[in-house]
This record gives structure tokens, sequence and C-alpha cells, in this order.
């Protein structure tokens, strides 16, 4: 699982930072899930190895300008590529529908590709082979979401070799062993999966908080985290701004990460106001948060971080 | 007066072209006209000495998402910038309206400044004090129009010192003789304005065709302009593509300037298939355009160029 940050600054771009998106890349599959959408974040995507055509979902936290104002022009740029017609699924509030019916047909703009909406719900809001997404209200003056990725648990891995020293034929068995099932060969032996299959690892799972001030939901969301991406539009200086705006400031955020007892915490959506001279600065928000939450460090445009995968349990775990 | 272009592709931006946005600015006036705002207009602002803060009226040619979805971004931005309180005017097709309030509501953007939108029609669609602006329509499958934008004439300037040295007293005399009327002055004499004016400066003309194939109303629009700018998505070769999208070939755009009889053609808005090898590319198709119209450039991203102030008229016009 990798994360790539398209847009860091809050509420408008500024020379070096665009305004929100973050990418996901999952392991082993060539799809791109996108959170959030701001204006600009195709041009990110150009500059970046990301590419559209691997586009599978994209989710909203909320409605603002900042975080919505890219969606169309990236769905109508990946429909003007060649060979482009794997559908595309929106998640987001109430509203996300109407917004983007009411610009495609305003622009006339026709997608080559499904375009599937969901309005999102607290709860579980998507489920794939290999991950679960949930949703949880934020606190920002409209509605929003935080959105967690937990990753399923990994089954461990078959051991092919093993199985062909034990003679038993390639085939339908494999996949009930896989499963670690027992099965009764030819000869009449009995052969346990369970023997055959590694130790399971735990799924990984990533949350993002869109735009929010201090809130216990996002605690609980967040809860043993491997990574939490939290906004920190300002300094505990200028908590006071905030408030007044449903933001959080590094203080609010490092909170988070240390009272969900995530595993890092990384800062993004920064007020432009930090990169003026004679404020406290960037640095100055990182030291604030590093004071209650060590392990955070700062997003920047195009600053990746791959998610390592966990360590295998020591007993294998069984869904059932 | 000075045009800045902001994007010079066509359809979706590219690693080096924008999406289409022209600003304009005009002498002794600290305010910038754009016409069209693709996505990443507000982006580009930011990478130029233009100001959004001087913003006063932004038309469009039409309402396809590579020209439009700028525009709720922009505005926004703008609003946050402290102090920014004067007005804009948008000037588009029937549609545009219902797009940016749908657009504000959706995202809950609220401006600082007032908005005022103009639906477009053929003719005369704004006089300031010294321009005035025509639209006139194209031929894209769409609403789509172009415009011209005519500097008023220019007044000969007032001779001061001769004014003094006759004796005329300061004050409201000065206006009439400026206006070139007579005055009659206490002692009796009898001054002729027309004496004390230089020689009156015919005004500029630039045209802004939006995309568009070839169309006589281009033609006529563009008539003795001083510049034109000309969308010339595709090359003679490639036609055929032109005429299904109803886009120019750099020939077409060549052939409006020729037969305009303008003084310089600047074309924009190219396919990105020129940018790829092993086709004609963008020299080649500037080469197709200059065999027709030799004073011809191509656009490119921040480009910008200053068009000088005409020749006075050797007899003074009067507008009556």
């Amino acid at each position: 699982m990798k994360i790539t940050f398209l847009g860091t600054s809050a509420g408008a771009p500024t020379r070096r930072r665009n305004v929100t998106s973050i990418a996901l890349q999952l392991d082993q599959k060539s799809c791109l899930w996108l959170f959030d959408c701001g204006e600009g974040t195709q041009h990110q995507v150009l500059r970046s190895p990301l590419r559209l055509s691997q586009l599978e979902r994209l989710f909203f936290t909320h409605l603002h300008g900042d975080h919505l104002f890219g969606l169309v022009g990236l769905l109508a740029s990946r429909s003007l590529q060649d060979g482009v017609h794997t559908p595309v699924t929106l998640y987001g509030p109430e509203g996300l529908e109407a917004y983007v019916r009411g610009v495609l047909e305003a622009s006339r703009t026709r997608l080559q590709y499904p375009l599937h909406i969901e309005i999102v719900r607290p709860g579980l809001i998507c489920s794939t082979e290999t991950e679960e997404v949930f949703a949880a209200p934020m606190l920002h003056g409209v509605p929003t979401f935080g959105y967690a990725v937990q990753e399923k648990t990994q089954s461990g891995r078959f051991d092919i070799e093993k199985a062909k020293d034990l003679g038993i034929p390639e085939g339908p068995l494999y996949g009930k062993l896989k499963r670690g099932e027992s099965v009764t060969l030819e000869d009449g032996r009995v052969i346990e999966g369970k023997a055959l299959v590694g130790q399971e690892r735990p799924g990984r799972k990533i949350v993002f908080c869109g735009d929010t001030t201090f809130t216990p939901n996002a605690v609980a969301l967040a809860k043993d985290a491997d990574l939490l991406i939290h906004e920190a539009t300002y300094c505990e200086e200028d908590h006071h701004l905030a408030l007044r705006a449903n933001h959080s400031t590094a203080t609010m955020a490092a909170q988070v990460a240390k009272q969900a007892g995530v595993q890092m915490l990384v800062l993004t959506h920064f007020s432009a106001r930090y990169e003026a001279e004679g404020v406290i600065g960037l640095p100055g928000l990182l030291a604030e948060a590093q004071e209650i939450f060590p392990n955070t460090v700062l997003a920047h445009d195009f600053w990746h971080h791959i998610i390592a995968r966990r360590e295998p349990l020591k007993t294998p775990l069984r869904e059932d």
C-alpha cells in the first residue's frame, strides 16, 4: 500500500502546494484510489507516476471546493484517453450526485466509461476482495466523513513445493488446501490444509480524516491504524481560527493520533499563512505535534510513503 | 494592451500546456480581463505576474469543461484574499449562470465581493470608458462566441503649455477645449479646442475566437484587427478530425486571418497529438499557417505580447 499526496494546502493553492487530494495504490493491483480531488489534481497526476487509467474509486470527505473542483475535469480527461473504459465509483456526502450530474450536463461532458455514485452513510461503505472501507462523521460545519481503509487479513503463503513433495496432484485440491480445508487423496491419505499454509498477516489500516476539528469520532475511526492522515490547518497559537472554521490545530491532530494509538501521523492541509515570514511556520507546527505524538511527519506535494506489511500473527487467525 | 496566454492545450492539460485561458491587461488601468477559464487557471495566475485582485471581467466563449472548470475555484480563491471586494462580471452563453450558482451552492462557497453574470447575445455586450466588446456566434456544436475588444478612438493630447501661453485660465474651460469645443475668453478672443488638441489615435482591436471550425462570422468579427487569436487544434492533414469535432486546422485559422486583413495571427488550443513523435508536430502546423498568413506565431503557456498603439490619424477623427 502506497500513499502519495497530490495537494497539501488548505483552501487555495499556493506556488508550492496544491489543494487536497491523496492517492492510494494497493499492492499487486493496478488500481488507484483517490481521497478528495481539489482543482488541479489531474495536473498533479500528470507530474507523478500515477495513471488516471487505473482510477477505480474516489472518496470525498466533503464538498468544499478545495476538495472537489478537480473532479469533473479529471473524469473528462480520463475519458479522452484511448482505450480507457473501466468504471469509476465516487463516494461522498449527499449532494455529490447532483453536483456531478449538473456539471457534466452544463459542460456537455460525456464519459466513455461507467460512472457510479454512492452516497456515504457512517459504517462500512465498500468491500473488495482485499479491503474494507469505513466512514465516520467528522466535525466541519458541513457533512464530512473520515475514511478508514482496512486491509483484510492476508492468508498465509501456500507452500507449493511441499504440496508437490507430498505428491498432491495440481488442480482443484490446491484451492481447498489454500483455504485451510482438509482433503483426502486417492491413496487414502488425509492432508490438512493448515499444514501447507503459512501464518496469516493482519491487514494494514490507513485513516484519512477529512477537514475536521477535534472529534472523538476521529479517534475511534483511527484506532490502531498503521497510518493516520489528519489535517492541521493551524498551529495551537491560532486555535481560535481553527475553532472558528471547524479545522484542527497540529495539537488536535496529535491528540487524535495518541489517543487512537496509531503507528504514524502525517499532517497535511496547511494554511498558507505558515509560508509567510514572521510566523511560527511549518517547522513550529510540526514540533508542536511531535511534543504529543513523536512519530509525526509533514506532508508536501508528491510526498509518498509505503505502508509496510504487518508481521505474521504468532497463531494463525481463521475468519470462521 | 497586453495579452498573456495561461493555457494553450485543447481538451486536457499536458505536462507543458494547461487548458484554455487568456489574460488581457488594459493600458493605464490596474484591471485584468480573462477570456475562458479552464481548470488550473488560478494556478497559472499564481505563476505569473498577474493578480486575481485586479480581475474585473471574465468572458466565456463556450461552456465546455476545458474552458470553464477553473472558474469557481478562481473566484473562491480570489475571495480568500484579504481586502478584495471589487466586483467581477462574467459574460457567457446561456447556462453559465445556472452552472455558477449550482457549483457555488453545492460547495457552500460564499464570495466576499459582488458577482454579476451577463448572458451574451451577438453584438455589443459591454462598453467601458475606453473599450467596447462585441460578440459573434462561432461554429462549434454548442453555443459559442468569439469576442472582439475594440479600443475606442483615443483623443489627442491636450497641449496644456500652449493653453497657458494663450492666457487661458485653468478650470472648466480646459474641459471644453479638450473635447474640441470652441470657447470665448473674457477678453473676447475665441479659441478653437482643435488647435490645442493633438491628433487622435484609432483604437486597437483584439479578437478572441473561441473553439470553432471555419466560419465567415470569424472573418467579419476579426476585420482589420491588430491581433487575432484563433484556435488551431489540428493541422490540415487531420482535417477530418477538425470537421468531426467542430474545430479548426491551422489552415482554416490562417484563412480567417488573411480574409479579415488582420495584422498578426496567434494560434493556440493545440491537440496533444502534436507533442507526440512521428507526427507533423507544431512546427509543421505553424508552417502550414504561415504559407497562407506569414505573420503567424504559436502561443505557449505564459507567452505574452504587447499590442502597440496605432499611429495617430492624419486627419483627426470626431465621433460626431
